[in-house]
């Protein structure tokens, strides 16, 4: 066994120990309410980053939640590695759907963790995740075989837009150089089909306010003369998809690259059991634009999804209401070369142009990030391929995730940095969803990848460099 | 001035004290929250009634929440009038949207009501005019006046469908016999304008549940390739009205009467005010089916409004869930011939059909009544309007309300008898909203109009049966 696998699994529990201490900070981003726990969380992060052997941990202020920055500078002239993560989390509601609270993580074995999960809001996404890189770095630097640089950058406004992390990242361009960032917030196949995500979906998310008359009014008295606002939202909703399941909105595919068959194909070669996928899910079939497979659906195309509905009386019993105002959260998936601003225009046009003058519309865009991809022939790409070798034994799938971190674009402009998406979740991880949960062994085999990564990656950026 | 007249005015603060005592209660039979005020509302009624002058006061348990009965009878051989109400009341929420406390009543004056209005939940529906006939009854007592018999039958769950109504009717048709039932429920067209209902629109009410996945998913990883069930729900919806605003569930209009012109032309005399209507709920344009009046919309057509819609992420700030559920609350207003239970099958069937098979759906029927028709040539009906000519100095006009009171039918059925809706509010005096409102002189007037009532209907029943 190797000295670092070895490390890790005598730390083992300690090492699960800190996490699910991280974990048991509710810090929710979306909600005022956890104001203080998200602070909270990053001072965790930053007190343990210095327990871990960074040479200077800071918080960095912000207009929102602080940025927790930390380095370790072993060599001037030895290549530099920057670290992100996000030590927020989404809101854990619905709560009564939890088997056991959020906040409190427990271990338990599942079919597809028979070595154990943890279980708790941001146990993958990303609290797991990003501890992770605190702990490789812990055990090269306990071993003393850490041989590249290593910055972090956690931040903790992922889970809303990540506003201030723009800005941090344009003010501190110098502070950030790096020559690769490394980013583990996404999912791999399965621990029998690694795999590191070379493309990204972006994302536009926005807010529908339908009114019709200005009050709430009795729907005997006034139903069948006065424009319902939650039967118009419903009639503008069903129009942003054809028969097809195509968006109609004009211009939203004027950019969407039309792969050719080719590579089509070799997308499709991933293992992937459509079967498994529906049973796990509990649905008869699969739903999405016609023409294309699954892992093309969430790959590479775009999508509109409806993530909250609410309007009218949603309590016990009958309400005869014919409400004021009827409200919609719909974000919408994008590929490459789509711009999220542009796909935010086109689609407040197009909704309001859908709007029958008895109702007035407001469209408020909440937060978008451009798409990515990542190219597969970089030094940081061949560290990630090496490292998970290494470790996994088995070569790893590049694949195409429906998921998004918009930050991944501003690195690539900004630090012109591609980023390599090298994350050990699952898909089954149930992240923004209740009973989230990580792994055990895909946390502890993603240290030690990250630790071979570090050290892979000096390797082949002076192959690369000379 | 009348006696009748004179005493009123005489009692005005104490008579408007009471009713601000009973709207204190907040009952609201469909929250199980406020179960003991529901009852506590029964009990109130029942003590106001004895002091009011009945013979008896009686609370009569059901499975649900009691009736109060009350009786006075003066003359085994005069005729009686059956006073139907409700002291129950709808939800308040939302309560923010309350310029006063929902259950704190105070009165202000208001363009319509200079005189003032009394702001409170239940105010005009139902607790505001039901209990003008328990003060109208004090009046003619007092004054030694009352001419006929008089039965009140008061329930605690028309607001939730008066099931427990239904089976106390049946059981107890020789306690309720009578030769008219009198019900203030409904509103006129203004004091100016005063008006009798002499036809209701049917109701039927159901909960829909659309089910995707069985658990909320991140909509990045599974956008795109999942079912939505809120953009299925609303694509579902949509569908159940075409362009032209007409319900599209196979079989709906199949009852429906088609009126002709010269009926269409008598109904459309009314006094209406479109563009002011217009105003008043701020809406461009009113919005129905296609080729009708807002007159025949509200009056002969029936209609299909979704009165609640939820599902997702209804939170502050974005959430990229897709969820497992979405859920609406839906109801349709029905005219003479459609059968509640009836179109409940045709829409549940219809609705079902409508599901694409990545999607599972749960249809509940909520409650429902029959439409009804008054006929204008009864003794009841002149009454009413002799006594609107007395106190109003105009005639009453007869007209068909888009609402439904569906006990009107069991009234007809079980006890073979037509009701009188005789009411007194406005539609301007947004029950089933905030800051509903009851105008003081529609109290006052009604208090009267209904004493008049009472000793027309002695008169006018004599001359009909000799």
């Amino acid at each position: 066994m190797s000295s670092v696998r070895n490390f890790i699994a005598s730390n083992k529990d300690r090492f699960l120990e800190e996490l699910m201490d991280l974990l048991r900070i509710p810090s929710v981003s979306a909600d005022p309410a956890f104001k203080q726990d998200v602070h909270r969380a990053a001072d965790f992060v930053k007190s343990q980053l210095e327990k871990s052997g960074v040479d200077k941990a800071e918080i960095c202020s912000t207009e929102g939640y602080p940025i927790v920055y930390a380095e370790k500078i072993i060599d001037e002239d030895a290549p530099t590695v920057l670290i992100y993560g996000h030590y927020d989390v989404q809101p854990a509601d619905p709560y009564e759907l939890w088997d056991s609270p959020p906040f409190e993580p427990v271990i338990k074995n599942t079919n597809i963790h028979p070595e154990g999960a943890i279980f708790a809001r941001g146990s993958a996404d990303d609290k797991g995740q990003f501890y992770m890189h605190i702990k490789a770095l812990e055990t090269l630097t306990s071993l003393n075989q850490l041989s590249c640089n290593v910055k972090f950058m956690i931040e903790g406004e992922e889970e809303v837009g990540s506003e201030n992390l723009d800005r941090f990242v344009r003010a501190n361009k110098d502070k950030l150089k790096a020559d690769v960032v490394l980013i583990s917030d996404t999912s791999m196949i399965s621990l029998e089909h690694p795999s590191v995500t070379v493309g990204l979906r972006g994302l536009t998310y926005l807010q529908v306010e339908v009114t019709g008359p200005n009050r709430d009014l009795h729907s005997g008295t006034y139903g069948g003369a006065v424009a319902n606002p939650i039967n118009i939202l419903c009639k503008m909703i069903a129009s942003l998809q054809d028969a097809d399941n195509r968006i109609t909105i004009p211009g939203f595919y004027d950019k969407v690259e039309a792969y050719d068959q080719s590579y089509r194909d070799e997308l499709n070669k991933a293992p992937f059991d459509e079967s498994d996928y529906r049973k796990k899910l509990d649905i008869k079939s699969t739903w999405g634009e016609k023409g294309y497979t699954t892992i093309e659906r969430v790959g590479i195309r775009p999508t509109l999804d409806v993530n909250g509905i609410w309007g009218g009386y949603i309590g016990e019993g009958a309400k005869t209401v014919l409400p004021s105002k009827a409200f919609a959260k719909i974000s919408m998936r994008l590929v490459p070369q789509q711009d999220h601003k542009e796909i935010a225009r086109l689609f407040e046009q197009h909704f309001i142009s859908l709007a029958p003058e008895s109702v007035k519309v407001k469209v408020t865009p909440h937060h978008g990030g451009e798409p990515a991809v990542v190219p597969t022939d970089s030094p940081g790409y061949f560290a990630a391929e090496a490292a998970i070798e290494e470790v996994f034994g088995k070569s790893a799938i590049p694949t195409r995730e429906g998921g998004s971190i918009p930050i991944t674009s501003l690195f690539q402009q900004e630090l012109n940095l591609d980023p390599i998406l090298m994350g050990f979740g699952l898909d089954t991880d149930a992240i923004h969803s209740p009973n989230e949960h990580y792994g055990v062994k895909n946390y502890l085999m993603g240290i030690e990848t990250i630790a071979l990564f570090f050290n892979q990656f000096k390797q082949q950026f002076t192959k690369a460099n000379g």
